[in-house]
């Protein structure tokens, strides 16, 4: 998706360890014009796939995933973080460890939002190693949940997780794939869709 | 707004201790007509004010502030909570006492993106004790931004947060304002706006 490669290209700040900051448009201040258009790219690409549902993982993966839900007219759950009190106990749990944050995350989805044969797309801001989509994949095949596919803002494609996915005959696309990050430049694969 | 306070009714679950369930259709799992409705009824509140940012505390407040967020054509930033590796340390703190979570939350949002003289708009899924809504003021007053009011969700008029907002001045308009609550059943403010 060029708009979002360009928008990476003028404002994403690379940091040491592999880190990419977004946080102007994407992950802490969003831009509504690009983020809608990321969500009608996502249906352009999974449109044509049975999808009763997205799923991401909060709090950047919402309103990618919100977007993207306006045009597929179906809800979004976000998985939380962490314990949640008005959550309850019944719920599906997985764990990943996260290294943007250098520890362990534990993700929930309450059991009553996701259901045996439902269809799901997962959609999330960024995939590296693969660590939360594979946690969020647990989290589906407890509730016996179909995974149509992942649609993936920014994929880190030095790092392991894209590739793994795709092995497993998972469908993953990304609108933007980085295939090298230094601070003075940034490279995207090719044709990626 | 007659659809959101229908949703409260048929999907509400009040819990003891005054907490609201809508987790089926904001705060957990997001029905993107309703939110989408609720953003576009936001603009209409607002949409003769000035508005330079929509501004919102992360997770549950994000997609009905980027459905308004929409309809303004302004960016989307959410306080993050807790202490995050990615925000660095230019940031603007602030602290507050959640009874929903039952202890203190700190958010956090990025020095970069508040400008002084800066017209926001705070948008958030709940007001009841009003404590989040202070921890977001203080941090627009440390950036010298300028608030032009509050829009929320579901305000829980039988607590203070509102009354005590609207006593100081700051114009706050809640999409649904109830009155009483009881797990038999829920009264709401007639004629709101």
């Amino acid at each position: 998706m060029k708009l979002l490669e360009e928008k990476i290209l003028s404002d994403g700040i690379v940091l040491p360890g592999g880190v990419l900051k977004v946080d102007n448009f994407l992950n802490h201040q969003i831009d509504p014009v690009i983020v809608t258009e990321m969500g009608k790219e996502f249906y352009r690409l999974f449109g044509d796939k049975k999808v009763d549902k997205i799923v991401t993982v909060e709090s950047s993966g919402i309103a990618i995933a919100f977007a993207a839900a306006q045009y597929f007219g179906v809800p979004v759950v976000f998985a939380k973080k962490g314990f949640h009190k008005n959550v309850g106990t019944d719920v599906y749990f997985a764990q990943y460890f996260s290294f943007t944050k250098g520890d362990s995350t534990e993700i929930s989805i309450s059991k009553r939002l996701l259901s045996e044969g439902e269809h799901i797309l997962i959609i999330d801001d960024f995939l590296a190693n693969g660590a939360a989509a594979d946690a969020l994949i647990q989290i589906l095949q407890a509730a016996g949940a179909v995974l149509t596919g992942i649609g993936i803002a920014i994929e880190k494609g030095f790092q392991p997780g894209g590739a793994s996915l795709r092995q497993r005959g998972v469908p993953v696309r990304s609108l933007a794939i980085i295939d090298t990050m230094t601070d003075a430049s940034i490279t995207f694969r090719d044709d990626v869709q």
